[in-house]
């Protein structure tokens, strides 16, 4: 067999978590709360499938919860997307983001990512013969160079990806990076795929800057969320995309033919869940709680604490610990410490090793309580 | 935008449920069952959300429906896949068609199939720059023509996908059929996707012979099946796929930057589920009832009924009742006498017209029996 993707191995996030369990550590690692939404969410779910809602639904999602998406988008971002065309519920974001690129890429089109990129990225541009050029997010502040990314654009950019909050890094971009996105991609035609899974977790009043702000960049972007991140239900795969009629079309073409729709009452319910908006609007608070709480945490050990605007991702510097290549650092915290992280390197193209490792703060405050107990005695 | 699918619009299924909803006719199109599955399958479901089941499931999916899945191929066909390395949960048998063919076929490769052939089948190929090649399945019976196959096989053919019983004409592959397959495709690097979503909707006892039978051909088979068809569940979207290790390395690439995993609580509720065999086991009863209920209805039209020996479908040649196209003949079907059906020039790349349609006979008596009332005052 010929690999069509030999450079990949198994995720990171799937090499955490399964050691995480191995050594019975306590999972910063893969990101995902450790505690439950709300029993009314489940409450929901069962009851569209007791009422016999269980079979496919329509292929661009139930039209009661595209309406939800579109209506929630025009409230916060002001941007009106018809439901009808321009919302597609997706099975999760790394669903929508794989379908983008398989849509919008063709062999030899370069693609623009900023490293640190998200683990997905790269092997869905390539497995469609895409070219990945990438930008630097430069530590500690992990903010867009724009001189730099200028430097990238050539005529064969198709599409440049962009992840606002930044996951890993936690960084918000501003309003000031969405004008010079727009101003480098207008008039060409480059389409933009904004990850915006983490939209409702951005801290310290700061403000969302959504694509779909910016009527110009919302014109010829493809916008992506997630609600497992949103309503703390992971594991239920379902996230959207919107897009303008015309790259929505194209997203469908291949949208139908690789997951065709998503589970059904699981769609009823969510859209029956988006109608009470504090839901979303409440997020920001709630993880900024959590973030304060596991900074001060920290504070007591010798990580130097990165910057954390947004996400439920704090990153930090160990390089005052160890000096082990990060890969090796997180594998002694899970197995001596016990406590997972991420480490940096997985994000980087060239492996590149900064000593920066990347833990997930959405866990109860006695899961955080028992790992700082760990940490603080180790590190 | 130059679009990657140029040839591709709407699927088919999407057209004709949409139109049957705005007609206000009875959907005998799409393939899904108007009737409910178990209270006891959604209890389940509800069980593991409460229990706080909800975040991401491992991305080959939850052992424990691994585990039943393996233990069901091992009884029914007597093979031995590695729950571990060997089985993968998919988001529905349309994404493990995706997904097995994105990571298999490179571009430039031929991969041949089946005509009549599934709709998702050549969009998914050609997105990856593979060549297509058609077999003829010939009505009335619709069965393989080795010879015209191997007429087909180049060095450059990298897979060849099968789908028995077969959607849309009902047809089920014999044990000679897959000796044919194995000795065409024996000491060549061509792999086979078996699409046997339909494996439990066999009828007149005969058996399903699953490629897994085979342990020759199984060694270089990706093989697909779906919970939805099998459990009355289309809408919740999880399938799942068996191959070889090896294979599913390469599989399990693209799976984890596809869709990553499914949801984990309708997994957890299908793994209980699936433990009781008579579920699975009583469905070629259940539906052959349904298949003759519908044949005798059938029976007092000028509708010529094809041979029907497995699957949810019934294909009928038209011609005594009308000239008109397929496609402009379940137009007037659908608005004028009020019952939706699927022209069959839909699977040919040439939309080839054999005045043949399918209807869906999945679904109530009264729903049907309504049918017929229409379809034997019209036809
Ligand atoms: C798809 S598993 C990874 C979850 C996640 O978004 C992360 O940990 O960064
Ligand atoms: C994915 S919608 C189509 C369902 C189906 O398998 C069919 O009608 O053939």
């Amino acid at each position: 067999i010929v690999s069509r993707l030999p450079a990949v191995g198994t995720t990171i996030f799937t090499i955490m978590s399964r050691l995480a369990q191995e050594c019975g550590a306590i999972n910063l690692s893969q990101g995902f709360p450790d505690f439950s939404a709300e029993d009314v969410l489940f409450e929901r779910v069962a009851h569209w499938m007791r009422a016999g809602h269980n079979q496919y639904a329509p292929m661009a999602g139930v039209p009661a919860l595209r309406a939800a998406i579109a209506a929630k988008v025009e409230a916060l971002y002001g941007a009106a997307y018809d439901p009808e065309h321009e919302v597609t519920v997706t099975a999760g974001a790394t669903q929508a983001l794989f379908t983008a690129v398989a849509a919008l890429v063709h062999p030899g089109d370069e693609v623009i990512v900023f490293e640190p990129v998200y683990d997905s990225y790269v092997p869905a541009i390539e497995l469609q013969g895409g070219v990945v050029r990438r930008a630097r997010l430069a530590a500690p502040e992990y903010r867009p160079d724009w001189q730099a990314v200028r430097a990238l654009v050539t005529p064969r950019t198709r599409m440049i990806m962009i992840n606002t909050p930044h996951n890993p890094t936690g960084t918000v971009w501003t309003a000031a990076d969405l004008a010079e996105l727009a101003a480098i991609t207008r008039g060409t035609g480059i389409v933009v795929v904004a990850d915006e899974v983490y939209e409702h977790i951005v801290f310290d009043g700061q403000l969302h800057q959504s694509v779909a702000r910016v009527p110009e960049l919302a014109d010829r972007s493809v916008i992506v969320s997630s609600f497992g991140k949103t309503y703390h239900v992971t594991g239920w795969k379902v996230g959207y995309v919107l897009a303008p009629w015309e790259l929505m079309a194209e997203f469908r073409k291949v949208h139908q033919f690789n997951v065709f729709t998503v589970n059904t009452p699981v769609q009823l319910a969510l859209a029956d869940y988006m109608g009470d908006a504090s839901r979303h609007l409440g997020l920001a608070a709630f993880y900024q709680g959590k973030r304060d709480f596991f900074r001060a945490g920290l504070a007591a050990t010798r990580f130097e604490l990165l910057p954390c605007a947004g996400t439920y991702f704090q990153t930090v510097r160990y390089a005052a610990i160890s000096d082990q290549a990060d890969t090796a650092f997180v594998d002694w915290l899970t197995r001596e410490v016990g406590v997972a992280a991420i480490p940096l390197s997985a994000f980087f193209g060239d492996g590149r090793d900064e000593k920066v490792i990347r833990f997930c703060f959405a866990k109860r405050e006695d899961t955080l309580a028992a790992a700082f107990e760990r940490l603080q005695r180790f590190c």
